[in-house]
């Protein structure tokens, strides 16, 4: 689907091993724990442009998920080694969107792809155009 | 967006109390808890119709998750009580989709709202004819 | 381990089915899970004694968890009935501990028993004497 | 509590960037988070000793936890860098015990301690003698 060529830059590659806690009794990974990978990659995205999301948020700005949205391939298991490549697709006047890829180990199959959405908000929960510098330090 | 009268039938209402755990630092529910959510009132919807998903597996047919959406609107906070709406909303030759729908309290705002699709398998993961059994179980 | 008749009183009774999401590769509710189900006891216990713990921490009190143990005696399965009983078993100068028990359907059976002590704090995270008001409340 | 010098070894030291989703609405990690991260860094104690906990399981043998205890001393913030510590404390004959140190960036500081007890069962969930592989992998 998300043509490896066609995912948008830059990106980041972030690692995982597969825990027990994050498989169900189907034996592979519950679909719930694909948002907090996610997360880890959106938040090491940020963390590998030289600011924390913690820090974003001090400066008042706030990125709240309007949207999320996951396609399941292939099912993950137990210690199996994964890569979630998150970059950002969007920007909206006071939005922007990620996409995301895990990956297997030998980030050749695409196990899973998704989205999502986040809103850009003050510390009133209003809707504010996205800060030039959140532009710049995302890579726009 | 979807509008009560126009939401699919039968349908079920799960209630629950926003846990401590399903927040996060903005104080509201993470947004990988609403594929839990999800999931606990989907296992109702089966519940209620006088089988458990348990039993649907025992029977040979496995219902993954092959694509999971959610639209976030209004944020929920700790002890909130909500209810969290679903049914099937629609029919594949080897595969369903539920809607839902989180609602306040009081049922009447609507605080987020999803999709899930599902294959239907055998064991071996093949994909297999939607059994009729299972369908009119699910109320077509 | 725990008698039925040791059991501190008042006590409750958290009714629960045991979603997909709990579970793991084992095909038996992850370890970590019962801390959640631990808190979600707790916090039915606060609302049956009418006030919720959000109440709680805007009246300046914090109980934030200083240990907590469980002991797994019975494994659980996906969409099995259980309760978590819940109930206060010390109270420190500026502390309380919380006991539970994890029965099945039946209520007969003990699948798991634990333990957790909070702390009292303020605002600004200082050790405060219990307030006579919260005992009252949690029936001491 | 546990003193650096008197922890068990051979060890390992697991890092970690604290996530959103691993937090709550008090803006720390949530309580039963923590048996998550013993659970990761027990998974890399493994690992490191050229074996896959999935492939203890192949070889016929569990080792589900019988008990969990975790102490809190130090709250831990989003995106903060943690190490996990973790070595095997104890062997009894069918059985064995791991302790755990959650320790900040600079890993002075001790933010939380835990051990975990587990069985060592055969697939039918039976008592078993700790194979001696096991225990020469492990380093015993």
């Amino acid at each position: 689907m998300t043509d490896k060529d066609q995912f948008p830059s830059p990106d980041t590659w972030y690692g995982h091993f597969v825990s027990y806690g994050e498989t169900d009794a189907m034996g592979v990974v519950y679909y719930g724990e694909y948002l907090h990978l996610f997360e880890r990659a959106r938040s090491q995205f940020i963390r590998e442009r030289g600011m924390s999301y913690a820090r974003v948020e001090e400066k008042g700005i706030f990125l709240p998920v309007r949207e999320a949205c996951c396609r399941f391939r292939t099912p993950l298991r137990y210690d199996q080694h994964i890569w979630v490549r998150c970059a950002i697709s969007h920007w909206g006047r006071a939005s922007m969107r990620f996409a995301y890829e895990v990956r297997t180990s030998d980030r050749k199959d695409v196990a899973a792809t998704g989205e999502t959405e986040h809103a850009c908000v003050n510390p009133a929960g209003r809707p504010v155009r996205v800060p030039d510098w959140l532009k710049e330090l995302f890579g726009k």
